[in-house]
């Protein structure tokens, strides 16, 4: 079945589109009598159909060419579902086991036909707002990064590999822009889309916009971040993009995917779980006082770092003879050589980690796009003081970031903090 | 007149060509009675054509679909052409007064038709084994290094003109991988393409491959070339690529063009005029000892940075207000982060100037292009000797360059070295 323009489709458009497409009706065995259909998109970005049958599933969704949240009218290219089709299949094919698989893609219609993330999946960010702990997620998470960033870098890709890879992508540059306006940009200046916990931030959203110190350095990021070809990464690997049960671990929604640099997949999510420890004082009560929940937090930020940094490590010397023209084994041909490159390699990528993911933080608090960790403590004030913390670690982190040599002392410091 | 596809052109069909082209045959007045036509290209990357008449002239310029140079036949993409054009065109709307003006090109033949640089132009590196000053060099080129590349950068160009612009680029993956091949690889391995003055220098290019440290350095470099889009560079920005006469400055071979690290362009004019410098000992005879000479190059070095640099600073100060997006001025919005930006962006840019440009000397050496500066010297121990003293001195920079804070400290060096 073939649109030949684009045009939001309804229910009943969606259930002749996917009797039309062989690729989707064989998921539910071309039965359409005990079809269930459900639209689960918060209908800001896109709309998400979960499709269920006795046979089988999946889920339809289609970009629209807009972020209804954002303003009146934020126009937003529905051309990114080709990039996260894309970005799902080549992530994929890296990391099977971590990515839902991509059933259909329709360019047209910017629709993409994957697989449903049956319960107990829940978004990783609802999980940690309700204290649930995940015993696999720091593994799964390193596991994820660590094999999707390291084959899409120079470390397993030629030269030209890498150039017309990075070619492709090049297109995704509304998102891109869109992110370098909303995490490096706006946060910093008077910008009607900022928000923050007013009136108990209104000094602090001021003195992020004062700190020549911290602009500076968010300058540094940004160029980075604009300028940086080092892999193909998610774009926006927060906890939203994360979803979760005790056994599997699963990242949707790529849109944003472009060649970028390492650290800012890395950073969002570690410095997303820091957001969700700022968050846990503002949710415990007398039931649950959240103190061992937050020790896992913390564990699990450590373990996240530590368990990429082997991974990403363990690749590199497992593939140290492969394909990878940024380190050739002709030239790094001894031990001590390729462990000073491995030392100073994630020695960069660690800082960019932290000055990433703590400029993630930083918009979290005082941008436009807040998180729900926080969002729902319903006292003002409680949610402020936890917002304070957070912030003012955030920017202690991003300033400071070059002094720390492991993730150890960034733990230690969050809980001295 | 219109090939269906490619094919070299002699003589004959050259003016049949122009013949059929009234973008180039109108420069000559369309009278081909006293056209005198002359094939100066080395015939190794190019056919050069240059055709004069009383009325007017021009060079038409086709790229070969290989490097005949190196090795028995190195495959190089035509498809170069296309984008020593498009850098032609684009380098020259910002610096019209030191980019010839591209008439004509033609994808099919791979062919450009540009002004003809009349004498007395010549090639800047033969003029400086002459000995010959250029009192205006310097500030021609800091004018053109400037412009050029401050508005390509995203101090003047929005995050999605860029990426589009950067896209434009990507397709010269070729003249990219050649570039990190020859600069950043082979010199620190056996290589078949590899030479240098033997047996003076067995030891030194053993060394080069032998240096840890020197090959952590270079890493970073490549890596830094590969990955980062900063500005759209000449990319081949040596002493051969430059004319001059007394009063004219003149760029051209533009062919490997992209969107890469400022300093890669600024370092490889600096890096071979220190070869230049280092040359001149071999160039010394009883009637010259060169000394003045070599101290108009150091001059020139330290006056190409300085001015370079004043004026790159002030056209940021110039556009502060203007379409760039690295800076937006409703963040850097007071006079003390702009200047601790500015210090820390320049600072920098001094680092990779001295990276890659002591990265090109030590290709130039022991790597499979040299320099005619140093092969033109007859007596084989002087010239290795100064090929060991230019050798380790761009060795100790690429190590030490973070230690520089200026470039009179690094001519400072050079001279006591």
């Amino acid at each position: 079945m073939a649109f030949s323009e684009y045009c939001p489709l309804d229910e009943k458009l969606l259930i002749d589109y996917i009797k039309g497409t062989p690729s989707l009706s064989s998921r539910i065995g071309n039965n359409f009598d005990d079809l269930v259909v459900k639209e689960v998109g918060d209908g800001n970005l896109n709309f998400v159909y979960v499709i269920v049958n006795s046979i089988g599933s999946m889920v339809v969704k289609q970009a629209l060419p807009y972020i209804r949240s954002i303003g009146e009218s934020w126009p937003m290219s529905k051309d990114r579902a080709y990039f996260e089709a894309l970005a799902l299949e080549k992530h994929g094919r890296l990391s099977p086991e971590h990515v839902p698989e991509v059933y259909h893609f329709d360019r047209t219609l910017s629709l993409i036909g994957m697989r449903y993330l049956e319960p107990p999946h829940i978004i990783l960010r609802k999980g940690l707002i309700a204290g649930i702990e995940y015993p696999l997620l720091a593994e799964h998470m390193a596991n994820y990064m660590a094999k999707t960033l390291f084959f899409t870098s120079l470390l397993f890709r030629t030269t030209s590999e890498h150039k017309r890879d990075v070619d492709k992508f090049c297109g995704n540059v509304e998102l891109c822009r869109h992110t370098a306006l909303v995490v490096f940009s706006d946060p910093y200046r008077v910008s009607q889309y900022n928000h923050w916990t007013a009136p108990y931030l209104d000094h602090d959203a001021k003195a992020v916009r004062e700190d020549n110190l911290l602009k500076l350095e968010v300058a540094g990021l940004k160029s980075k971040f604009c300028e940086t070809a080092q892999a193909l990464i998610h774009g926006d690997l927060h906890t939203g993009s994360v979803m979760v049960s005790q056994e599997s671990t699963q990242i949707i929604d790529p849109e944003f995917a472009f060649y970028g640099p390492i650290g800012f997949d890395v950073g969002a999510f570690l410095g997303n779980l820091m957001l969700a420890y700022f968050s846990q004082d503002g949710h415990a009560d007398q039931a649950n006082d959240r103190k061992a929940f937050k020790a896992w937090i913390l564990k699990t930020i450590e373990e996240s770092w530590n368990l990429f940094h082997d991974r990403f490590i363990a690749l590199w010397d497992e593939h140290r003879n492969g394909p990878g023209e940024a380190y050739l084994p002709s030239i790094y041909d001894n031990s001590e050589v390729l462990l000073l490159a491995q030392k100073r390699y994630m020695a960069d990528l660690f800082h960019d980690t932290l000055g990433f993911g703590s400029a993630k933080m930083i918009r979290r608090i005082v941008g436009v796009a807040h998180v729900e960790d926080i969002e729902s403590i319903s006292n003002v004030s409680k949610r402020a003081s936890c917002e304070r913390r957070a912030l003012d670690f955030a920017k202690m982190i991003l300033k400071e970031r070059r002094k720390y040599e492991g993730i150890t002392e960034v733990v230690a410091a969050i809980q001295q903090f």
